[in-house]
């Protein structure tokens, strides 16, 4: 199996932790647990009985309940509910017949990568670094991915670039994977303009840009952008929802959205959705009804947008990030010439630049003798240039860990590059 | 994508019902939703809690709720609690540590298809006809199927004519899927002595069992056969169990139960086990905690073992398996040189032979002016052996309903004998 990358992170990722108690972790791309109080046995049961009145209501069934229990349809059940957030929140024309409810964004990757890419010459763009779990659904599933440098820099460039080798080499370029807002790992986000011009080398090579917005609602500051599904006149995008930062990752829901017109052609989209349908059917057969009436009972009490449920959550992300941020300022203020990071405006992590290589086995020293887990950027890089850099996640840490966790960061590099100089 | 048959399975399990909601539907191979009271939203809420509770107690965990909501190890949570029940209840010799957690049984099937079957030459041996849920899986992941006649009659001889001709085109026989106990879709079972000859004939081809057995804890009478796995002293047999049809389908919880020993190696399962983790975290990330925790509470309560919690399940569905063969008795009574059927001492089906060609059209016209809907056994098969038989499911229909059902289906019957005889 060709994932190892992949398999790698997760490995790293599942076990480090529990390696390591007592160390403090910077390395978990998860949501912060601080709100679970308000997501206990009982309020995933109220949001079961309003999402079952609201199915009795609607549609006047007898046995909603039965219904919640049962198997369902394949392209999922809170389809109407869905596309109204998304809609409200993310301003992507969204609708009900264009929605398909997958088991996590995850199983949406798993569905709309060899949808996209069935032939054997069929390549998947992806940045470099990018989310493990989408280069590893491209290999798992046998689909070969070419690397574009993961910089707001140029970025069409390199796209247009990427289209033009792919095509040399006899392949086909068939879809972008792209994270525009906080992306992980990097915490990058794309401006109005780059997005704009993305679609239009998009639309003219035809190639399907799926847009993986997780953390498009976790802006702390300035001025939101639109997601790419939302600005997309020829139809080349095809937007990517979650409910696991918004509501909880347990529940494993999310959706794919397709867009109307696809390359110019309306109605083109059905095809795509019922080819989708079909692999969903041979995947999970449904998305759990249990876990769809939950969301779907929170998205009912919230009048449908998601804006008011997270903003406490968007406070304390907030908050952390600063404390990060101002602690990084102060352990590294000697050797600003040497170390640097960017400073997103939202998002769950931020990239840190060193001057030495980090590794999985420098990971495990720095856990080990400094008490403190990060992430080599190098495990979600498809080549070499990542070896530098960390991801750095300010969303599942206790704040009053943070400064800790810095200043035993600082301590370590300082010992790496102490070695780098006694070695020179 | 290769899975046309599939999913014109699933389009019309899940579109023919709705097309004519007046006709009774004896279609389905879905649990009965009588017992949906048992699982109110109140009940979901205990269990989650009563797991809850267990898991704080057993690992002295803070924050058991909020890891209830989390990201989850990709192997799953209740692992212990599983093994124990399919040891309890089904004999075979499970333990938490060869046990992986499942989003339902079919995400069972997409990850140990392409996982026993890596290469292009790699086969997978099935029923003809079987669940069309199983060759969908293998035709998605492009893996080729190699059909063997689904009678009891046979069977081991049947399985090695298979892999003699599998390996005489150049290919080899990895996997044979097999539901041993009440098959979908025909009902049938196999005897003790061909479960030991088929464990034979399997470990000497080094071809993998995958044993699905979603229905052997339904039995209403006569003596349980263990499962494949119950009795693989060498090793050969993957158990794959859900609690769909125990506790509910819209759970989506399953399992994998890798054997100690794979073909007289120890520890060989560890290296399987941990390509299909890797290859779960790229289709699911990890199995809902939310349904895991309500499996586990149920568990809990129940003491470890289900056959309590499904005993009135188990007498309603004998009923209606009795009603059903007691309606056909007197329906066909005319006919019975022409027409017969099986009568499975469990299970949700039974298979009715016509002596005249059963398609989906035939099954339309049959809904549409004879109120009845059943399922063509062809939707299963693959090749034409299958045409003029018909898959009769008891599980979900109301007792009530099943002599007009019945009676519908003979009228239908009549007219089509009349037509051929017409015809000749």
């Amino acid at each position: 199996m060709q994932c190892d990358s992949q398999s790698k992170v997760m490995k790293f990722l599942n076990e480090v932790a529990e390696e390591f108690p007592a160390a403090i972790s910077l390395a978990a791309g998860r949501p912060t647990d601080r709100y679970a109080e308000r997501l206990g046995p009982l309020q995933l049961q109220e949001a079961q009985i309003r999402y079952g009145e609201y199915l009795t209501l609607q549609k006047d069934l007898d046995g909603a309940q039965a219904r919640l229990l049962q198997y369902g349809r394949t392209a999922g059940m809170i389809n109407d509910l869905v596309a109204r957030q998304v809609k409200t929140d993310e301003r992507v024309n969204a609708c009900s017949s264009r929605t398909l409810i997958t088991s996590g964004c995850q199983e949406a990757l798993a569905l709309c990568l060899p949808a996209l890419c069935p032939d054997q010459e069929d390549v998947v763009l992806v940045c470099n670094p990018t989310y493990a779990g989408a280069t590893g659904a491209a290999q798992a599933n046998r689909i070969a991915v070419y690397p574009i440098p993961n910089t707001a820099a140029n970025i069409v460039e390199n796209i247009e670039q990427a289209a033009i080798q792919v095509r040399r080499r006899g392949q086909r370029p068939r879809a972008l994977y792209l994270i525009p807002d906080f992306d992980n790992p990097t915490g990058r986000v794309l401006e109005e303009s780059e997005r704009a011009n993305i679609l239009e080398v998009c639309s003219q090579n035809r190639v399907v840009v799926l847009e993986d917005n997780p953390y498009g609602m976790f802006r702390y500051e300035g001025k939101p952008v639109l997601p790419l599904a939302a600005m997309d006149p020829s139809g080349c995008v095809i937007h990517l929802s979650t409910f696991s930062k918004t509501i909880a990752p347990a529940l494993r829901v999310g959706a794919i959205i397709l867009p109307e017109v696809l390359f110019g052609q309306t109605k083109e989209h059905q095809k795509l959705q019922q080819e989708l349908i079909q692999r969903k059917s041979l995947l999970s057969v449904n998305t759990s009804q249990i876990n769809q009436a939950i969301v779907g009972g929170i998205l009912l009490k919230q009048g449908g947008s998601l804006q008011q449920w997270i903003s406490p959550l968007l406070a304390g992300y907030r908050d952390n990030r600063d404390c990060m941020l101002g602690e990084l300022q102060t352990a590294f203020a000697d050797v600003l010439d040497q170390i640097s990071w960017n400073a997103p405006e939202g998002g769950f992590f931020l990239a840190l630049n060193l001057p030495f290589a980090f590794t999985i086995q420098d990971a495990m020293e720095c856990a080990t003798h400094y008490g403190v887990i990060v992430m080599p950027m190098n495990l979600f890089a498809l080549d070499s240039s990542q070896e530098q850099r960390v991801r750095l996640s300010f969303s599942s840490v206790d704040r009053t860990q943070i400064p800790v966790a810095i200043r035993s960061l600082a301590q370590y590099a300082a010992m790496r590059m102490e070695r780098c100089a006694l070695a020179s």
